[in-house]
């Protein structure tokens, strides 16, 4: 099936995306004697998980981003791992060729798929322009943007106070609650006192969540003191709503009181999506060109070995996958969306296709869960870690928050940037302060004719 | 002329902009008894001087820029200036008033007007497109974006390579030697060894300037070490350049060579505009409202106070204001466009409102030169400061670097912003990395339908 057979050259494999997935795939594979390509939309590896600090101006995007060469410098220079910066918009799955943007084929003996997801507005794409998630750089300035724009337009504009200061966050995940924890603190701590006409700390954070509780994928144990961690920083959280729709102004929703629908409306101008995920458009690529199998959110329905059926040379990872774990014992278990099981899957995949590569058999992906983690603001979070033999502990508050705090930064990529967001913190945990909170204007237009001020 | 003699209330001061000369006004008015507005595009203070790092991947925005809010937090809380985020489109000179670009009037006793100045393309907006100047810190993500890219694009598509590590920087003042110098660096120090199909050392960095040196501000003995120092960092430095057009795929200009008119072309794709400055169009909506003269860069021809002829209570500071120096003894002497003389007006401007609310006389304006100095790269710079008794000093080379970051670094606003400066700075001069190396892609386009990965 694979044409890795030929003596005359080293096998080739193509890595899509530069995530946890991608790119712990291809240091595995960068210290074998194969040819791979990296091909990725950005030019940086993204932290995500800390992406929401971006939105909320309490870390500058060189923090938390760092650039996909320097950190795969040594390989590069080994000659191991060609870095290309560019879109894959199809994958010819018989001739064994991803396509890029601008029609340019890279071949491969091996491929690997690690697109990830963007959010979904569920077929309501209309609400993108009101209500923006938060999944890259841009996505989160445009938010910052949008929060420290509601303070100043609650500043100058009396008459539009109290919509101006309700912030609306749609979605009780992580970065949902890590969200609209962020902008209450901002609201009671940062921005008190800088303004003449307005009181910050008036602000109403709303966290709307369609389930009966925050943080579903944790124990209800913890989903409770997550919520009471948020309404002690101000946050009114709502659970069982249905978003019913998103405008300019505002937004409808609605909740069950037993068998009577209620219908509620808030006014804001500032809402932030953290509720639908939906995997690349290239599982839609795989579905057309190799026959893959996608689940409701457009994920890859994979094979035990991460392979897709009937193409053993393509494994899918990471967010775009929909994988199955297979523990030693009891039957298969869905793998959550989280970056360890993204890393976890890129490190089977690199070794899988070595396995092939020498003829042996793949194995089957077993998730390791180390827990889960969920900050919520100062001194608040969540934590329920897996203990081996012990089962579970879980722990919230302080705690909790100094063991997120350590492990975040344990797991940033490169030593600079682990002191940059230390600092960063430091400052912040001490001052109250929050340092990027700059709103970047669009590009200023040329001026109109004026005569030269010096020549050129 | 102003309607300061009521008793009833505090005399309004409003200024616009919050540049050097804006923020030094604003203070200096906020310890007097008068209430002050501050408006401003922008939420935050712009350190412009290092505004090229920023644009070289060398520091991050947060990094020079500081909330307006923060600055002033102390004046605000004791209830002496309010602080807007807005854009004026016009003063009301005879009805003292400021027009906001919802429509909204500020009434005013006293304006100082400090909207400083934006890039000019010489009747030749269509450049612009091609090549962006650098005044924003959205100025400044775009030449980052495009720089970055250049390399990316070089590896990606080898027919291209030639040109795309080709980098043409128009303009040899301050901020265009630092640029060049910047990227040279960038191509010589920083990316060498990341790259598999190009040699990143071989870009070429072209400086074009139109007078016979670089530097033209500087005595002709820094214009010539600035100019070695350029071509030691690897820099092609062009001088008596005029160029004639830029499209996408290059630039033409031409030289003289005695009668002779030689046309040249510069294939690159990567265009820095450093050239033109012209005053904020503030400057023509004074020339309308209160029949103001603009000098031929469209700035403001301002009284010896700093006031506009026939409107004492209207004061133009900064790079908007074309202004003179009146020394103690000699003829008056232009005022150069530096942030040290936008200072010095913001104090005499406040100064002078506050004397004319006691009804003294106002005093003229007079620059203090403390010198010039200029950076060009890693241990590369020029400096001619003036001594007191002594004239001026004038030194190049490593020195001239140092005395540079420590100025720079002083005068940088607030502890924080210095001390992350400076940690960024002694980590890139041990490591020659530069750790913004971050591209900010588009934000993210919604998914196509696809449905629903989990409920909101």
């Amino acid at each position: 099936m694979t044409r890795t057979d030929s003596p005359s050259r080293r096998p080739r494999v193509v890595v899509i995306g530069c995530g946890f997935g991608g790119l712990e795939a291809t240091r595995a594979l960068a210290r074998a004697d194969v040819e791979v390509t990296l091909v990725d939309r950005t030019n940086h590896h993204l932290f995500q998980p800390l992406l929401y600090q971006v939105a909320t101006a309490g870390l500058s995007a060189p923090a938390i981003s760092a650039p996909i060469r320097h950190i795969l410098r040594r390989e590069i220079r080994r000659g191991r791992v060609t870095v290309l910066l560019g879109e894959v918009v199809d994958i010819d799955a018989t001739a064994q060729a991803v396509v890029l943007d601008d029609g340019a084929r890279l071949p491969y003996d091996h491929l690997i798929v690690a697109a990830g997801a963007t959010h979904s507005y569920f077929g309501r794409d209309d609400w993108a322009t009101h209500a923006p998630g938060l999944k890259t750089l841009a996505d989160a300035f445009e938010l910052r943007n949008r929060v420290l724009r509601a303070f100043e337009q609650a500043e100058r504009h009396p008459e539009l106070r109290e919509q101006a200061l309700t912030f609306a966050v749609i979605g009780g995940g992580p970065t949902g609650v890590e969200m609209a924890g962020t902008i209450a603190e901002i609201a009671r701590h940062t921005l008190p006192g800088e303004f003449r006409r307005i009181d910050s700390r008036q602000a109403r954070v709303v966290l709307l969540e369609g389930a009966d509780r925050v943080l579903t994928a944790m124990p209800a144990v913890l989903s409770q003191k997550a919520s009471e961690q948020l309404v002690r920083l101000g946050v009114e959280v709502r659970t069982g709503c249905r978003v019913t729709d998103i405008d300019a102004e505002g937004l409808s929703y609605e909740t069950r009181q037993g068998d009577e629908v209620v219908r509620h409306r808030l006014d804001t101008r500032t809402v932030v999506w953290a509720a639908g995920v939906a995997a690349s458009p290239l599982g839609r690529c795989l579905r057309e060109a190799a026959g893959a199998e996608l689940d409701r959110a457009g994920r890859v329905i994979v094979q035990p070995d991460l392979s897709l059926a009937g193409y053993p040379e393509i494994q899918v990872i990471g967010d775009l996958a929909a994988a199955m774990s297979h523990p030693a014992k009891g039957p298969p278990t869905p793998v959550p969306g989280v970056s360890p099981a993204a890393k976890q899957m890129g490190r089977l995949a690199a070794a899988n296709v070595l396995r092939r590569l020498r003829s042996e058999a793949t194995r089957s992906f077993r998730y390791i869960d180390y827990g889960a983690l969920a900050t919520i603001g100062r001194k608040a979070a969540v934590a329920d870690v897996a203990v081996p033999m012990l089962g579970s502990l879980r722990f919230s508050g302080w705690a909790a928050w100094v063991f997120w705090l350590f492990v975040h930064i344990y797991f940033l990529i490169g030593f600079r940037n682990r002191l940059m967001v230390l600092t960063d913190w430091a400052w912040a945990y001490w001052t109250f302060q929050r340092h990027a909170r700059v709103l970047v204007e669009r590009p200023t237009p040329p001026t109109p004719p004026a005569t030269p001020a010096r020549a050129s």
